[in-house]
């Protein structure tokens, strides 16, 4: 740390801004970003910390990536980005699309939007278009936006939607053991009922990194199939890598119907079977869609740069010499379980109050991770990260987590 | 035009691929951008328009406007520009806050998020938590966007919502006219029903570039304060100076409870008289809010250059010039009606059939423009439009138009 205290002055002055112009309740930390390189954020007085967050996914290469760099730099000479949407076409727009096609089931299309939350509208949009305007099916602990679609089928927090009308919605329980004995609500709910869709996540990100049972997942498969049902699958936070594999459901051996997805991709994203597509002129668009024009291609290099460097392989490596090194703490002040999937591992606490000392202790050791679910701490770093970075995080932790 | 045909052979391409890969069906012309300058737009195949729609406002100084440029150039080097929202604060965060807030009214906060229909959602999700989920109150003709909670109060075209389900919602005539006899319908259903919001256009967009009547606006805001309900204006057309006003309630005198704006901003935002802020921690949250840097940093340079060089008094002025060459027509082929406030421009025909036909054929005389509403053409010059191009674009026009 360069200054003696956190926030440090420069800091101070744009926190102050923020608090005075600025609905801003949901900052985590005094962090006031200016530049990054690799795996490391620097803040406008000039400390440094070792990222652990990716912005929740949303910067999967790090920062400064010299791939990402000359992307940029090609958009700094061209002032017409904002264009890209729903009257005119774009190369960038095109080229995204097709890239995106290489690593979705076969016979997919896609539809750009602006955000993960936009991305699931448009997800139960196209179900419902299909189906009528009957419930939706939806998890426990699931996360799936902000906006009011998204949000009637969220079930993380209750503040999230305090005193908000919802969209009618079936809750099932996100099963994270085989042998539940609410495996099958699903199909309970489905043999007396209509629904418009299923919709769950497999490895729920807001809800706490929890990971679905495989029959659980297999299971909502093929009661979707057999009850004429879409399975919406939502890789908003855990597509395009972090897992280990492009999508989370592929270490599930499914398809989804329809599915959503944003964060990495840099700009949100409704993938679906063509037999979905609502075909009409008009039933989906947005001005903005797919965000502009700099977002698309970044989003298309970030595809490359993936399958190029195989990060893939990288995310599954050391997500797992991350998990080893957290089990070592695990039974041990009040920290209770390690769980995740590559990249995203989830690390629970016996407390909420122990859990947000946790965080703020490492933030002032120069270790960034977040919060999830009730009482997890949610650890999902770039996966540009090598193993000498995960060490020294993991080193951090055990110095914090290990103090009474 | 530089090629025979339009599109021309690369422009078929991106196109080719767009319907191979793409949900496309919302794409007005066969035109994809390349780059542009001022109020020219030029395709891959070097065809050059005149551009009479800033991509819905979304681009308010035109196209590589030199201090645009500037901005984006400072970004080209910071490969750290996806990571603003809701966990870490930047400069341009506390920037754009502090710049909006001094166009909007007095003891207003913002909070930024990612598009117009979410700056919409959370305009209502702010009044639902103060007043509970009760129905909202919108208008005919009304084009709030298109996430579910938005669209339950968007009644424009059929296609944007059959077959979804809605929010509870109660709907009043928009009031174009003083002497409307429905001009009193919010206060009937308030009498006897509670409502969580009244929110309306003042110009509307998607529906055609209505404007309201003075009474019918100054009604709803008597009516909204007597009932204690919060009056929500949706600026995300007309916000941030397409009107010849920062926003499009200032023609009217009045100041609304809540409201949202995007488009010219090029980010999403949501202002709020003090008195509703949520208060409570996570009420309101989203992983980009604002976007990313970029745009925030573009957004609040748009707001600087539209002071320094006075484009609101340019739109006022290059208004009164294209609606008075437009007048001409009138009453001609078809057509049928003007009207607008400042660069905010419909013009009524008397069929669909006629205006599109003109759309199309304006296209191919190199001058862009939209469609809005059911019969009526979008035009919305970019601000630092001139009179020569002003009149250029009329004399295309007035070629065109009145051509049987």
């Amino acid at each position: 740390m360069k200054t003696k205290t956190i926030p440090g002055p420069k800091a101070m002055r744009v926190i102050g801004t923020m608090k005075k112009h600025a609905y801003d309740s949901t900052f985590m930390y005094s962090l006031v970003v200016s530049h990054g390189h690799n795996c490391i954020i620097e803040d406008i007085d000039g400390n440094k910390y070792l990222d652990f967050t990716s912005n929740i996914g949303a910067c999967p290469l790090g920062y400064s990536h010299p791939d990402i760099i000359e992307t940029l730099a090609q958009y700094a000479s061209n002032g017409t980005y904002k264009i890209a949407g729903q009257d005119f076409y774009c190369q960038e727009h095109a080229d995204l699309a097709e890239n995106i096609s290489t690593i979705l089931p076969e016979g997919f299309k896609t539809f750009f939007i602006n955000s993960g939350a936009e991305a699931v509208e448009n997800a139960i949009k196209i179900a419902y278009k299909k189906m009528g305007p009957l419930p939706g099916i939806s998890c426990t602990g699931a996360f799936h936006g902000r906006t009011l679609g998204a949000l009637s089928f969220t079930f993380s927090r209750p503040v999230q939607k305090h005193n908000f009308p919802e969209l009618p919605s079936k809750r099932i329980k996100f099963c994270i053991k085989d042998d539940d004995p609410e495996i099958d609500a699903a199909e309970n709910i489905l043999k007396e009922n209509k629904a418009a869709f299923i919709l769950t996540e497999v490895i729920q990100g807001e809800g706490g990194y929890n990971v679905a049972s495989k029959k659980f997942i297999s299971n909502l498969r093929k009661i979707a199939t057999k009850y004429g049902v879409p399975l919406i699958l939502d890789e908003v936070q855990s597509g395009i890598g972090h897992t280990g594999k492009w999508w989370a459901f592929e270490h599930y051996n499914i398809k989804p119907d329809i599915m959503s997805t944003a964060k990495a991709l840099q700009v949100g994203a409704t993938a679906f079977n063509k037999k979905f597509d609502p075909g009409q002129r008009s039933v989906l668009s947005s001005t903005w869609g797919g965000g502009n024009r700099i977002d698309m291609a970044v989003g298309s290099q970030v595809i490359d740069v993936i399958k190029r460097d195989k990060l893939l392989e990288n995310a599954t490596k050391m997500g797992c010499i991350l998990k080893k090194g957290l089990l070592e703490l695990v039974g041990k002040k009040g920290v209770t379980d390690v769980r995740g999937l590559g990249l995203m591992v989830g690390l629970e606490f016996d407390s909420a109050l122990r859990r947000d000392k946790k965080l703020t202790e490492l933030f002032k050791h120069g270790l960034l991770t977040l919060g999830a679910g009730q009482k997890s701490m949610r650890i999902i770093p770039p996966l540009i990260i090598t193993k000498e970075q995960i060490n020294e995080g993991l080193g951090i932790m055990h110095k914090v987590l290990m103090k009474t």
